[in-house]
């Protein structure tokens, strides 16, 4: 595998939430203090901000604002609720322009009451039909692929064939992909379609954590990396061999690390970074 | 969708671990008096018992021996642990052929310490070499494709691509696949690689449950029919279009139903067999 070390922290992200006792002020502070370069902020760590100044803050903490997280859940079965998630996602457009980030990721939604290809339909016309304000504020949008153990509520697009298919489909320079290894870790078309991804320009986030043995919870039990058995070297390999050179986000929700001394947990996720990613 | 309304039970099948709070005896009893036909066993519910006379008790009750649950496990890094396998599988077989099963269903394995691709070898590998004493006692071997989700111990096949494809490789008569909605029903392949396991021939079992929005944990959080979002009908018209009629078998994993009184819980399973399947 053609992985170069990652010796410093120029291309280390964390998102807010792998780091949700702190505030994104304390985030900041410390992730800036640490080396860490880039930061994914999280709608809920900007409620009852200034937006604009918040995005400020950050960069005066020489910290990227990677992207924001999360736009999404266009599938429902009620007419109404498609509406509102389109409305939900024309605000998040607004929140990314105003915090200075050029790309919002989709966590595309499914709605139980209905099949998942019918949900499908919804996530692409809801995605079409925020695409021309994003074009306009000059935001990407990603669609994440999640794991098939979130197929029920999160999301009707479980495989980065599916994702890549369905920015195809839009085929707009503002639509592509985040690849989450947590999400396409166990996909045996992994390799393929990373590299179609890349081939069509479709790759626009890269996001790593681990799978740890045995998972207590389905949505808040994610490893760092190294504990887990994600191959995230050679998936790296696979994004880096279609040509992503960009950052590479820790996003983990996990109840334990969450009750640790984030201090301590912060200096955990740069050594694990260095060491198995 | 051609399904024919399930009015009679003479396709119902139980697995003894749904109602595991009962012995063998007290299930094949009480499935009886029920009118269920089938039974699959697992190996736990033969512990300490006369195999064959527990076969004899079983048809006494006109149960049919649906299958014995579960082979597998192939898959280890220590070439010690992979022998075992093999050795604990061949005993499998001797315990179908005394219990009069023709059937038994494999959770393959996987070992988070290795890459799939070493795992999925390794379980090919498993399988050959069970096979032939599996042909020379008559027993059908069902790779059951194991959801994404138990990817990193429990199955390396983890869509029913990768379950047929290795059951073709195999090329046996004595190798098929067992399709558990469970596990494959996000799979946006799923009609196309059902008729190609019809095609060939290897499709040998079909296991209903639901998925439950939230699921509360990863194996014991299982729904009974009806009460998530699994197409169950949808899946059972492409099973039977690929010319599948065999036994419908509940298979149902669930710390809050085991605590129920299993007898209304029996009753809960009959009606939502007739009703959702």
């Amino acid at each position: 595998m053609n992985t170069v070390p990652l010796n410093d922290l120029t291309r280390l992200c964390i998102h807010t939430i792998t780091t949700k006792p702190w505030s994104i002020e304390e985030a900041a502070k410390n992730f800036s203090a640490s080396g860490v370069k880039g930061i994914t902020v999280w709608r809920d760590a900007l409620s009852g901000r200034n937006i604009k100044r918040t995005g400020e803050m950050l960069r005066q903490h020489n910290l990227s604002v990677v992207s924001l997280c999360r736009g999404g859940f266009f599938a429902w079965r009620e007419p109404a609720k498609r509406q509102a998630a389109i409305d939900d996602n024309r605000r998040a457009v607004d929140e990314a322009f105003e915090l200075g980030t050029n790309l919002i990721v989709l966590v595309c939604g499914a709605d139980p009451a209905q099949s998942l290809e019918d949900s499908r339909k919804q996530i692409q016309e809801g995605i079409s039909l925020v695409l021309p304000l994003a074009e306009s504020a000059g935001i990407k949008l990603a669609i994440e692929p999640l794991h098939p153990m979130y197929a029920d509520t999160r999301s009707a697009i479980n495989t980065l064939t599916q994702a890549n298919t369905m920015a195809e489909a839009l085929n707009s320079p503002w639509t592509g992909v985040a690849v989450d290894v947590y999400h396409v870790w166990w996909d045996p078309d992994l390799e393929n379609e990373i590299k179609r991804c890349g081939r069509n320009n479709n790759l626009f986030a890269f996001h790593v954590s681990d799978w740890k043995s045995p998972t207590l919870d389905l949505l808040n039990d994610r490893g760092l990396m190294g504990e887990g058995c994600i191959p995230l070297k050679m998936i790296r390999s696979f994004v880096e061999a279609a040509g992503f050179q960009g950052f590479i986000e820790v996003e983990i929700f996990s109840n334990e690390y969450w009750k640790l001394d984030q201090s301590e947990f912060l200096k955990k996720i740069i050594s694990a970074f260095k060491t198995y990613v």
